[in-house]
């Protein structure tokens, strides 16, 4: 393969034509695909629907300790719940409070919270001239949404091999108080798929803030999602990190069930210090009188404990991965030496970074749509939608059968080719 | 029986030292009862298992519209537990958001948004100097303990038999544009079981509030919770009233299944205008992907529509019926004619509302408790905890089994007699 920025303007412009003629082709196929969002396919759904039939009708949906889950009580979830997400998030069942369906929602109410009431304390976040959070990019779209909304100034840190670029992040923490939180997304970080090296994650727990209620928010979205079973990239417990470097509040941790059983209708879990956990529960008693406890025990029945937990992901693995695989082989077959186009190569998550030629990604994904495929819109991964690069697109392989995701794939590699002939063209 | 304000000196004291002797061989008994909480006792919760096992195995859990339920997607609910929520209230379809598993959270939620965005472009609550709620009182405590969260300050207004007092509603929403909002349970209110009368109704609908982002919180969480099969005292529906009273926008109606189904594993709603309602999605989906699909379309499965609610909640009234009769019972027989206390006869939901003679109702609640009952604690049903007279106890006689209620029962009018006496004799 001849790199594109190799070739002479007439072979560019051969390239072009030949390239515009395929994709009109293409067109005319009437694609209606969808590979916008880290969606699981529904045979990965098919692995939890044991979930549904769970239990027989004599069972009672009594916890381990004799609490009724079918009635009021116990509002920061039950025990045997605690244990199963403590287990997944790799912390200890008393630093963690089980919740609703989603943790996403659980970001939003603890800086909901942080803005009117303040954190441990401290002056209210809305009481402020300035708050700010770092965000390592590209990162997930729905975090940046949350902070945006909230008038939270967003600040880009370039994400690394193995973490966001932690000189930074220690300098602008150190520096600034206006700085009180971070984003991340320490295992298969959406989208880049980086797993945070044990380096990031002390360097992350040693940080010393100019603001006492500066909190890293650790999104452990993907905390037993591999593709593989070996070589599995552990990663360390950002909790007791921060206690041993004595910075035992500073951070929330937060993971779901979402991409375990089913997405929105799973359980989701927060875990911190005693003390951030005793000022959860005291907020979260007068918004609710408790979580869906029978949702908990049915997770517990179903999940059982981690070697069943990784058991079942390796079930979900099994079924994702020839995806992931597919779609990196055209990469590599269509894309390959020509030098417009870089991506990632996950070993979990749900994603697929793809970074195109500076300037492309916007175009890239308009042509994709044109011709029927949706991908995420460009700068999703980026605070306030915008990608200084114009560069990154995020593929999510999960959703497509594997034929689709084949035509998909090519009509994605096509899209690339022709937008860098233009782009190199124009130049 | 002989009113004990007509009784001399001599009679009390006699009737005192009489009553202290059977409180302490009360006290020997050693009981454990709870009457605090409305909260389903475990038969009326039996009434729902069907719902654990509603599905076969084949079963695909496609929502009517064809969407798979268990994954993403469908923010607002599905359609099918939009029409069974709306029947329930009496409204719209249109009109309905279905959420998770607590019609409180939702209330936390609409409140919160309204303080750090505002409401349709009105300013933020938490950037102005005051704002105010309107109580009707005795009320419920948790509607009370959100607002004293956010700062906002709580009036009181005297419930009478058919609703608020409607004069000093109107006066006070009209006059002062720091008057936001005003709680309101309109049907089998907590705790007095007053249904809002149609012309209570209509005057609500028809307010003129000095401030645009006054809202009326309508939280029907005993819409269809009746204890009697004959006689069912309608309610109007607040959301077509207001819309003919030229106010569309001033109702936010709140439902769960929490007291249909099992509480904290219900589905609940929000019910307003075209407007609220997109105003209430669009802040939603910064918070959340979406609530648990799955349990609605289980509810739906289960409750069907409203035929099977109606015959359903009419068991679980076959169970509670007897609880209430047997404590009315106990309360006539030892405190009839006596003139120390009145009560409710509620038609539905979950509370007996008892008003003690003025200044009695902490000391009683206290003897209950040393002699091994909890009710819920005095002014409860009062902004920040405080009963003006000191007079009200909310008595919550479903989760007892009848032999316990009965006990309890006896136990709370020994308590009322003796608090009486001495009050009597303190004068």
């Amino acid at each position: 393969m001849k790199a594109y920025q190799s070739m002479s303007k007439e072979e560019l412009l051969a390239l072009q034509s030949e390239l515009e003629q395929a994709y009109e082709e293409m067109k005319g196929k009437g694609l209606q695909l969808d590979m916008s969002r880290g969606k699981p396919a529904a045979d990965q759904l098919d692995l939890s629907m044991g979930m549904m039939n769970v239990w027989s009708p004599e069972d009672e949906l009594k916890a381990a300790n004799g609490m009724d889950c079918r009635n009021y009580g116990g509002v920061d979830g039950i025990a045997e719940a605690k244990k199963l997400m403590a287990d997944m998030m790799g912390c200890q069942p008393e630093n963690v409070i089980v919740c609703g369906n989603a943790s996403l929602n659980l970001m939003y109410d603890v800086i909901t919270r942080a803005e009117l009431f303040g954190i441990l304390g401290e002056t209210p976040w809305s009481k402020l001239d300035q708050v700010k959070f770092l965000c390592p990019v590209p990162g997930y779209d729905r975090h940046f949404r949350i902070t945006e909304t909230m008038g939270i100034e967003m600040i880009n840190i370039p994400m690394l091999e193995d973490g966001p670029d932690m000189d930074m992040v220690e300098k602008l923490v150190a520096e600034d108080d206006s700085v009180k939180g971070i984003w991340c997304v320490p295992r298969f970080s959406n989208p880049g798929g980086v797993v945070y090296s044990d380096e990031v994650v002390r360097r992350m727990a040693a940080l010393k803030p100019a603001a006492k209620d500066f909190r890293i928010f650790w999104d452990n979205a993907y905390a037993v999602h591999d593709l593989y079973e070996e070589d599995q990239v552990p990663l360390l417990d950002i909790i007791s990190e921060c206690e041993k470097a004595g910075n035992p509040d500073m951070v929330y941790e937060f993971a779901s069930t979402s991409k375990v059983t089913f997405p929105g209708a799973g359980i989701s879990a927060f875990a911190s210090s005693e003390a951030n956990v005793a000022e959860f529960k005291k907020r979260m008693s007068v918004q609710t009188i408790g979580y869906d406890k029978i949702n908990m025990l049915r997770h517990v029945a179903f999940l059982k404990d981690m070697d069943h937990v990784k058991a079942h992901m390796m079930k979900q693995a099994a079924l994702m991965r020839p995806k992931f695989e597919a779609v990196d082989r055209v990469l590599e077959q269509e894309l390959g030496g020509l030098g417009i186009g870089t991506w990632t190569k996950p070993r979990g998550g749900y994603f697929i970074s793809f970074q195109a030629m500076n300037g492309c990604a916007k175009e890239i994904i308009a042509k994709c749509r044109e011709a029927g495929v949706v991908m995420t819109g460009a700068g999703a991964a980026f605070p306030y939608g915008k990608d200084p690069d114009d560069s990154n697109i995020r593929i999510a392989p999960t959703y497509p059968t594997p034929e689709e995701l084949a035509m998909a794939a090519s009509l994605f590699v096509l899209c690339v080719k022709l937008v860098s002939v233009n782009k190199l063209l124009a130049e």
